[in-house]
């Protein structure tokens, strides 16, 4: 019946529902902060449509990206597998990029143009973004089309590099091919979250091979499904932009300014993971109650994220052992034993929740002034 | 351990859930707006506490009123049923309200001495409000008792009339007794609601002898048990009073300016229930939208009931049947089929939630000025 | 990454939740109970996918479906209106239908072969299903194109009738040749629900003229968000069949056994619609407590709407006035004050939320036998 | 007006509620396995009443244990403390016991004859329990009371240790009384958890010098209101007792069988510890899916306590970092990449929420058999 009706819905939507007294609603938007000196832009870079073997028209994926309250996003169809070919004949390879710019149009939404190149492995699948024209991509040689995405200044990382039906035990293991990627300056970066799936290895491989840490959905069918929406929420890479622009969020990714977020799992290199996870939890308030020597304080997790924290304080907690969560969206009271009353003191605790290498946690430092 | 904990566990309440982004809960202070002209006061009027046959210390009334956001309540232990008689041999019948009024202390919360007069039918149990001392009111004659009562200048009426205990058909009748305690000014009001009852009859009495309608929870264990909390909430008597004071109450039951809640349903005279409802259904936007000829109209319901309306306005809805029900402290959008364009519009609803007489509603008119 | 992950989705979320003890969820698969003599088959016949200007690929629609608990499902594709054109050239206008079959193969849902004829007005829009071949449809001719449906033994309706676009004051209205259409048997059906509209007036026009009363989605983009899942739900046509066939349900919808469910509301003829309210809603005990003549009876509502009913029995109620809701899927205790005791009790209550004619509603009876 | 009234309160809360098919509520009753040998029996053996500075009826705290589910309660009256002296002036110190034992009566709900034994620090306050006459407690020799208690058979233990009032830097510490007491036999068990507080100090006295483990709620206002049920649950003391019998729990106490819950703090000797939390997560289905070789486990979380684990299987998971977490009453899938498949796998985690001395936690195994 009605040949625009989502924006109608979007109204109806947040008329019933924003003023509510009573709301059960989980809120959806996800939540990061800005750290000091960078924009903090949340993307999903690794996405289809019906235009490879996606099952939704890009507006769509502009549409749930709008509910997730991205910043950025980009439509990776493969150029080689096309199963909807019999009645999507002719595809210009960049033409779902161009359906999701005019969907995002008066929105905050950065539409970046990229291509999903798609190969048995070595290589596997990659992903070229920030590139000027994905029909130039279609080359049969592995390393000439990394050549022709680099040629446009692309940005280029390695899809699900422990997905099993290319490695059906899961473990993300280098290739003489990817050697030669990375040692040639054709490979920047490495899926360590793809939909569903961690690795361990691929963030090795990340560390090891200074390429940059990437998380994406790899959506085909709905966010929402796929995901659990509002209860669970797709993987995204934040990366750390000097300004909200698509050329800032490339420099970034060129620079490995990253931290993929995972439903409450944080990923990234210390020098980023240990300031978002800092900004991301606010003291409130902290004071010595009544008579005692024994601190209050109060933190907020401003994130999407719950976390999980060990306390490495050197101080006892009142109410808690060594193990504090803190759920996402949520303020939580911790009384610290300082035995003796203080102006200020540091809290220190192991992120459980948060990897800047394979099994092993950041410790941060929470810096306490008491009332 | 802890000899007064509670005011911590408010502040860690407070503290711990003000600010969550991702809150479920349900909000629990009852809420309902004033009317032209008075105060919306919101009163339980009929408690028990261990003081006679109740299962809490006074203080624990207070506290449950102050969360369910009350403004005034009255303890009214039963002067002659005392089953805990034997651990607390010598109750002064004004203890109960003392212990309140020092609990209530720094709060807004209005405590109102009163006692329950415990017979058998006729007269059944009533209450005695606003009285001077419990004590005096031990007085065998039943019609002695509400003398005494009046004497100290008592709001007095007939409590749950309905009660299988006393009348197993559960049909409120008025016997010579009660003819006469009204007859001679001695009985004020009648409870249409009491606990988890409504009764009809009861209502009808109230409405053919000028008695005063009341509802009251006649609360002994937990409110929170007793009634679902926060899923359902406890029966009240809003008394429409000149100023928020003990005082003005006083008078306000006394002239019969009540509107009783029980959940959903409102019971009232039409005299304050019509601007009670009026009230509670704000219009927050009225447009027409786009090209078309049909008005949308947001309204708001900022109470703490779900409405039940019947549309009687001679237009039809565009997108609802002729019943329109608004949840508690929601927004609902309805667009109405006007044929043309209107600057003001009168949405007339029967309240199916209200009631003014048994089997009888309420009906309320919306004034839609358009934008 | 994955080219047919949603199954392993489905997988994951059954094991996940379904064993949960503590889950918050609410259940979205749509329930409505069998009628004497009748399956009841849960319909949405009025559906858009990218083959004309929906925006998802076929399967999409297969899966919010089977989500749904729907029955039977047709992809009705503008045969006129095709926004995609540029990206898939030669649409075979049954494709949508074929992908949708495929998808369903191992799967309780019914695909019914559709198309929608796309007119301006009159006579706007209709659906032609049951069709044998959507191309032999591109007919210019308003009159002849039906005649084609019909020689394909086509079941047709008219499509939202109240539709803004073509009718700015939302007002459906009969015209010359949508009389035409009636008297040469050529249009059997029209819509008094279409996504979130709901019509007196077509109503009127389905009564006047014999035509069957259909309610449908007309989804463009996702049912989730359209229809705000799990807190709301799609409108869908309930088909009396005499088994769970296709060939059942076209007998169906010819004969006019249909009732419309638009989230709460019921709207069909008595015939059905009585039978289908005293169906869902169950008398699970029926007793007298103590030693009152008070019967509590326990009703169970065992469909996804909230029941919304008005007290016609002759006695009063013991806890409510004359109006009582019973939530989608749970159980409501009513106690009726009958008096004396009885064996037999007959409650009869007009069912404010079913519609059986505007501003009408049917009266029903549940039969309850005290234990 | 109802003098029984909650019974019926129980029934319709069970009849509204049980069979509801859309129901948001969490679960209130409190649920652990048992281990090999033992029943656990689930007990809050500190709690207080309007007979001495509580603020209910004994009957109430019947009532929130059975809600909780909880199998053993002791009301621990202080003996020295009577706030409510005025109104209730001879304090049979054994009154509260009785009247909360006729309460239980037909309820699978032990209750325990106990006192608190109230002194400034040292020793503080101290519970007995299973004792035969509190009155005969009442002697004013911080030593001779404990010898009296120990006369009468009973299990003694000190009551929160780390409590500000007496201790204002919260750290528990032993003195020459409490090492005398221990020394001669006399005091049993030490209160690591009481009400909000935990206590790494109070742990490692007991472990230092043989006590018992206790966690109690030591409630004087409503569980509910304090433990912010059902979002929360109270401490609770896990005795593994060989028979569901008050002198099993007694033994069970004796011989230092405890495991203490503070909402998802599990804290124990090892001896306990690991088989309860070995027995809390129960592997459902263990399945090499496809053509992969990476093991799908479903563990079942049975209990009330979130898990949080930290694998240590030398496998690395394929969804999951080295951090898992499993809700309460949820089932959580992992994907183990056990690099080649394997017919029997030990899966180690570190218990993060589970805690055997100061921050230190039990490595628990799951054994997987593959299906």
């Amino acid at each position: 019946m009605k040949f625009s009706f989502l924006l109608v819905c979007c109204i109806i939507t947040i008329y019933t529902h924003s003023q509510a007294g009573h709301s059960h609603r989980l809120e959806r938007s996800l939540k990061f902060p800005d750290i000091a000196g960078y924009k903090t832009m949340k993307c999903d870079l690794h996405q289809h449509t019906v235009f490879s073997d996606g099952q939704v028209w890009p507006n769509i994926r502009v549409q749930e990206s709008l509910k997730d309250g991205l910043d950025a996003i980009s439509l990776t169809e493969h150029l080689e597998w096309l199963p909807h070919k019999d009645d999507i004949p002719y595809p210009d390879r960049n033409r779902s990029y161009e359906i999701a710019l005019k969907e995002a149009e008066n929105h905050n939404l950065i539409i970046i143009r990229g291509s999903e190149i798609t190969r048995k492995m070595p290589p596997g699948h990659s992903n070229a973004i920030f590139i000027e024209d994905a029909n130039k991509l279609l080359i049969d040689d592995s390393i000439k089309v990394f050549q022709e995405a680099k040629r446009q200044k692309a940005f280029t990382f390695w899809n699900h590099p422990s997905w099993t039906s290319q490695r059906p035990d899961g473990i993300a293991t280098l290739t003489d091919m990817h050697r030669r990627l990375i040692r040639e300056g054709l490979l920047d970066g490495i899926e360590v979250v793809n939909e569903h799936s961690y690795s361990d290895e691929a963030l090795k491989i990340a560390l090891d091979n200074n390429l940059t840490i990437m998380g994406t959905s790899d959506i085909h069918g709905l966010i929402d499904w796929a995901h659990d929406v509002p209860y669970g929420h797709r993987p995204i890479t934040l990366v750390f932009a000097k300004t909200a622009t698509s050329e800032a969020i490339h420099e970034g990714l060129s620079n490995r300014r990253t931290v993929v977020v995972h439903n409450n799992l944080l990923i990234g290199r210390d020098e980023f993971l240990i300031p978002l996870v800092e900004a991301s939890l606010k003291i409130d308030t902290a004071y010595y109650a009544g008579k005692t020597d024994v601190l209050t304080v109060m933190i907020k997790n401003i994130t999407s994220s719950e976390f999980t924290l060990q306390n490495k304080s050197g101080y006892t907690l009142h109410e808690h052992s060594d193990l504090v969560t803190i759920k996402a969206g949520e303020q939580q009271k911790i009384m610290v034993k300082t035995v003796k009353r203080l102006t200020n003191v540091d809290l220190k605790f192991e992120a459980l929740n948060a990897v800047n290498a394979p099994g092993s946690h950041p410790v941060i430092t929470l810096k306490v002034k008491v009332q």
